[in-house]
């Protein structure tokens, strides 16, 4: 397809297109005449995976780029490609490693892999990261919040089984490694709307506050 | 406290502590002299909040300044500070809400908040940005995460059931509805990078690939 169906199918306007082939965020398509390219759907589906990345992920240029390598790279170690696309979507805070705090904390994911028994390299950088975020909630006084971690582990459990068996039924690994980019920046963007939602229940609940709604005059039927 | 205290206590540099005095996001200290002001426990907590906004929930310094001045409008209205909270955490992308493919997947919000009975009044925006994550997941061609809306809905509400019961532990309004922003922030965080983890337990189980670790050896005894 040319550039402008490339443009329809996907939403995303030209100028859009043409700066991410100038940053080697899609790859070029091949040429049919001096100023024409012809696109096919794999360059569809790179284009659906970068927007996905900075529009939903909120992960920067660069991000995405990184991400789009390591598709590359790691064809075939979904592992290794998550940890590149984690990595892209929340660099945000990085507590200082060397402390107690934070040589507690770890302790603390470590103990709470062995009870449950969970399949984790212990050299997983993923393990790090859990200990980041219990020093940065340390330090922040949400010891209450931290006080949940049981529970936090537990619905992170379901919903990761529900992603990883919904990724595996794909059928070859190539669609499986896009549908763990995709899934990890969706899932949570999905994970945290419904979250609010849920919160607003619970409040309204715990609080005795309002009515359920019945049906919604504002949607047509 | 002078500003040296409250930059050790806070683990804040004193320059960025004066950089969030001008920019507003931290009221002045009560003049003591010529050039130097005193600061209390207020100080220091809201300076704690400001950083995990901006450190934790990558929040832009303007979305700091709106929470803040949200903290102080909306005392005593939890759900208008969260509201808020929100915007400022997740602008992200935005679909159009014109189309009738956004306003099927409202339906299908308001459709799982009767079915489940969740106290959520109709016009709540929570219901709008669900349908926005919808529909975004459906354009990028994720629709099998989608059906698993009821898996995330599920983890989502125990999560909100005890994050709400654990900010109402709390025994005041004002150090409630702190934690109601430092726990959507926090929260997400934690969450995000104990699914990750158990992302990795699941591919390995599912796959059969690695062993569970006994003990770390790199952590200290």
């Amino acid at each position: 397809m040319r550039v402008g169906e490339l443009s329809r199918r996907s939403g995303v306007p030209i100028p859009t297109i043409k700066y991410y082939l100038r940053e080697g965020l899609l790859p070029p398509g091949a040429a049919t005449a001096a100023n024409q390219a012809d696109y096919g759907d794999e360059h569809l589906r790179r284009l659906l995976l970068v927007r996905a990345l900075i529009d939903v992920g909120g992960v920067s240029v660069a991000g995405a780029r990184d991400v789009v390598a390591a598709l590359g790279a790691h064809a075939g170690d979904p592992l290794e490609l998550l940890g590149t696309a984690q990595s892209a979507i929340a660099p945000r805070h990085r507590p200082d490693r060397e402390t107690p705090d934070w040589q507690a904390a770890r302790k603390r994911v470590l103990a709470l892999i062995v009870e449950r028994g969970w399949l984790v390299h212990p050299d997983s950088p993923e393990i790090d990261l859990v200990a980041d975020t219990l020093t940065t909630g340390g330090s922040l006084g949400v010891e209450e919040l931290l006080a949940n971690l049981d529970s936090y582990a537990d619905s992170a459990a379901s919903i990761a089984a529900v992603e990883v068996g919904t990724v595996l039924a794909r059928p070859d690994p190539a669609s499986q490694m896009e549908l763990v980019v995709l899934g990890t920046v969706f899932g949570e963007a999905l994970f945290s709307a419904l979250r609010l939602l849920a919160h607003q229940h619970e409040s309204a609940r715990q609080l005795g506050v309002i009515e359920p709604p019945q049906e919604n005059p504002r949607i047509p039927q």
